[in-house]
């Protein structure tokens, strides 16, 4: 089964659901001694047999999926309601029709047995922590199971269904938090306090997650004691990610992000803009329920090039990212994240 | 003059003004290889000057003094004056009067006129940024000047008014956001990403302040390149604080933080409690106005023995702080982060 400490470079790929992940940017990641990571969510599980596949024929290093867990959330029905009228303002203006708000849980079942039936190396989970009886079946298979976690109690949580390890999600990250639930006031620790929250409660090996796109920060996150270091948003400008122009355009603006629920009902961090600005305070926590009402708004805006009406999902360090091939950057960030380290040696006088 | 390099152990103790920081503390802390702090927000200028003389009788090391450079902010009278009427239910409950909202400036001019007679070693600011001609008086008196910041664009400014260095204050720090200005969506980045933006801006030392309370955390900002960490939570359970027995025990249990205007009108982090849920989202950016108005009802509350009354400042890793003296804390901190930093290269395979 695989090992985090196996990993060249301990340096893992975010998966970034809804675009950016692609298999080439997965095997890029994996060929340069990291671990390259595929998205499950949004896709449906043919697709993901197939990019699979095709991380298979580009490399023979391990590679992680992450599947979505979702259970069906509580709704205020009426907010909801309110929210899509008003979206439906907003989509007569873009010359379409808002979607029609429903649960799904993105063919959780399926792409579950399909990552077993695969033998997926890692498979990670987000919005919800697997049973023990899922994780038992993935080991038996020899899947390595990793759950994202955002608060000590859910890595405790994880910890007692059998993970391998926990990729500890701090609240500087690009795109949907994982906590399990979409609560207000829980789910938003920063990266170094959570890291350090999670070892004091767990002996699991953490992967960090949030922030960080260079090598200091690497260096930072593993003597703040993680095994390895997750990184999404300071690929989403590699050559080999799928990123939308006018995101990648946006990433290089020295522009603030914030969390919302606007988007997909769900809180995410993203670069503010227009939609965010309008609607951030009148979205309900909805998940995935507001997602799809504002499929068909995005998918227009993105069409029209027009970054004020997509989910510009971004981490707070998103300047940092290059526009490079993903296995230069690989190698820059590990280079640089063995200088951090002697650098800081010297600072304590060792 | 005062340099960062010149310190035995690259900790900061954060001034923490309105109880905890004493002259005991500063004194112990400096005594240890540390930086110590006195915090001279809600003093009179007189009470300054005696702790000053009280940390000099105490350690002939280095330490610094924090003043809180306050510009009149633009208030919402309607919003503060619909604030007061709420509070003066809450007031009579407790069997007080709520306070006068006003502004003061927290008698600035005195109080630095007061540290740059003194030759305080350090002295820094927190709510705003001294202009080039005041860091230039404090220079020709030999006082290092550190500007408090929580965004890159402040950090520009501090450095093109001469700041020798700057305290990075990551939103997971406990107390007020040294923020310029008290902006929503401004001034909320995590340490992490704080550090590693500002680096791309100034070539300034950077002392990381925020969530650290420990000494893999203090590896890990050092690895981020930080010239030293503070520390401020960590140091309020320590024996030379005076830090109220119910705030004490609030920071020993496991409850969430969140940053709040109820206590002060400006953002500030504490554990949440009644007095925050309640009022948290009705309480106007208006400082110190509001602090003003809450002050008997807080007081009230301590004398009570309530902790569900009054600010319990507090940063995200508050479970970390531990009941020791605070030489020892230094000592095992410094201890801690070497051997963090040797993990860390271990795991890099250096």
């Amino acid at each position: 089964m695989f090992e985090l400490g196996s990993l060249r470079v301990p340096i893992v790929q975010a998966p970034m659901a809804g675009g950016p992940s692609t298999p080439q940017l997965a095997a890029a990641v994996s060929g340069a001694g990291g671990l390259g990571y595929l998205a499950a969510g949004y896709r449906n599980t043919a697709s993901l047999r197939d990019d699979v596949a095709r991380v298979r024929e580009l490399t023979s290093e391990p590679f992680g999926v992450n599947l979505f867990l979702l259970a069906e959330p509580a709704v205020d029905d009426e907010r909801l309601a309110i929210y899509a009228d008003r979206l439906a303002v907003e989509a007569r203006r873009r010359g379409v029709a808002a979607g029609q708000p429903h649960f799904d849980d993105d063919d959780f079942a399926a792409k579950l047995a399909a990552v077993t039936e695969l033998r997926v190396p890692v498979v990670s989970f987000t919005f919800g922590c697997p049973t023990a009886d899922q994780v038992r079946v993935l080991h038996e298979r020899g899947v390595a199971v990793w759950v994202t976690v955002t608060e000590p109690d859910e890595g405790e949580q994880a910890h007692r269904a059998g993970a391998d390890a926990l990729i500890a999600q701090g609240v500087e990250a690009g795109g949907h938090r994982g906590s399990f639930a979409d609560t207000d006031g829980h789910g938003e620790l920063s990266l170094l306090p959570l890291l350090r929250l999670l070892a004091s409660v767990t002996a699991l090996p953490l992967i960090a997650s949030g922030g960080i796109a260079d090598g200091a920060g690497i260096a930072a996150a593993l003597a703040a004691g993680a095994g390895a270091v997750q990184i999404g948003t300071g690929f989403m400008r590699a050559r080999e990610a799928a990123t939308a122009p006018a995101h990648r355009e946006a990433l290089a603006q020295p522009r603030p992000t914030a969390v919302t629920r606007a988007f997909t009902g769900r809180r995410a961090r993203g670069i503010v803009n227009d939609f965010m600005r309008d609607h951030g305070d009148t979205a309900p926590s909805a998940y995935p329920h507001v997602h799809h009402l504002t499929a068909p708004l995005r998918a227009a805006a993105r069409q029209a090039g027009d970054a004020e009406g997509v989910n510009l999902w971004a981490g707070e360090a998103h300047l940092l990212a290059e526009e490079q091939p993903a296995a230069e950057l690989v190698r820059r960030w590990d280079e640089e994240a063995r200088s951090a380290l002697e650098q800081a040696r010297a600072r304590l006088g060792t």
